[in-house]
């Protein structure tokens, strides 16, 4: 198990706790010769890393990724590793902690959680078969879907909370009596604001990857917001309870499954 | 301890619990002879309970309130309570939870939690006292400020954040594909909508109650969206990883404090 990696701190880390067994500096290296490669990097640098391994890559080799959107790395993955394209299996674990680094990792992080893959026509049978056990055998459901519903589906669910609670503090943090706000802020405002303590990095890659599909559902969501204004400004008392009740109660079906 | 409610199936509960002594089906009639009137409604119905009680109550009776909005609170108390409203003591304990009735009580629910009050001139002195008193017995910090600054400061921190995660659930539960786009939310989603699942009654109350300040917060949150979207629509990764550090590093700072 070879790790590859910007931090060399986190890369030494990574050796003590056993998470990898030797460190590279060098993608390229370390692929040759690797059995699988796990690219687990901001969306944005997929082509970039994927590019540099392709010449390196032995003919049976698995390739994946982690990223949280699937259109673009599919696309990057087309043009980066052309005749070594069918041996590229596009992955998004879904299990999300606003943590980085490898002092987060946790062996029993992806059980019981779902994985997506959006495998192509072009992609090898095998391969997908390969890697779909690889994250069964971490406890995960792994399902497949199309790479472009996959991106509307978490542009809807994912991409837009991040987006909605970056901006939240973001907006408060930015007034001369943010400290003030903020002191008052409670259990309320922490869990909706966890996911903004998510990676900027990582998060600009997704917003920008996924941008068509985030763009819709944040007019969606602006309209949403417009309606919900009309009905505060206007006293619509009955309005606003529909809207409230409708959601606690989607929310706590969607608990209980 | 006599507790009034409208269910009579929570208010056996909660004699069974030990939290309240006795039951009665009669405001006026529980609040005569009482030492203290803890009224805990929500912030619409405050007048009415009030008027209710107003005519019953003993010189030395204290009264205060646990409602999140305190502009409307203390307007509705100065009306109902007239001669009586001194013996008024609004109070806000900030200890949110999305759970409803007496089986969610919790005897440490306030342990270092805090609770603004927010007496007027009129206020007298030594019934302040005795409520932060009473709310310091429970584990509290208790903060003293201005009904008006109370409003702005909990409509940008707390009921805007409300808004938008019924918002966020209400948009998509309307969806054709709902069930679809649910089976595929995380812990992201969860944590960020925990909110939603709080009581809508008690959330349309405070949204009409806190009106001018929640539609000035809703404004400037609408406002950032937009120039959000911009960023996401021109692809300036730039101007959108500025806006994710900065949330992150202010959402750091305070969860350190």
């Amino acid at each position: 198990m070879i790790g590859v990696g910007r931090s060399l701190a986190n890369l030494e880390r990574a050796v003590e706790l056993g998470v990898i067994d030797q460190i590279s500096s060098d993608a390229a290296q370390a692929a040759a010769g690797a059995d699988l490669v796990f690219v687990a990097v901001p969306v944005q640098q997929t082509e970039a890393v994927l590019r540099s391994i392709a010449p390196h890559l032995r003919d049976d080799a698995l390739v994946c990724d982690g990223g949280s959107t699937k259109g673009n790395v599919v696309a990057a993955a087309q043009r980066a590793l052309g005749g070594r394209f069918a041996q590229f299996v596009p992955a998004h674990p879904i299990a999300g902690a606003e943590l980085s680094g490898v002092g987060a990792a946790s062996a029993s992080l992806y059980r019981d959680r779902l994985v997506v893959l959006t495998p192509t026509d072009a992609t090898r049978t095998d391969a997908v078969e390969r890697v779909q056990a690889l994250w069964a055998a971490c406890g995960a459901r792994v399902v497949r879907m199309d790479a472009s519903r996959h991106d509307a589906v978490f542009a809807a669910v994912s991409h837009l909370p991040h987006v909605l609670a970056f901006a939240l503090v973001h907006q408060i943090a930015q007034r001369p009596d943010a400290a003030d706000l903020f002191s008052f802020a409670g259990a309320g405002f922490r869990d909706f604001t966890r996911i903004a303590g998510s990676s900027p990095e990582m998060w600009r890659d997704i917003a920008l990857a996924n941008k068509d599909a985030l763009l819709i559902e944040l007019d969606a969501y602006r309209a949403e917001l417009d309606r919900l204004a009309r009905c505060i400004a206007e006293g619509d008392g009955e309005a606003l309870a529909r809207v409230f009740y409708s959601a606690r109660s989607a929310r706590q079906r969607w608990l209980k499954k």
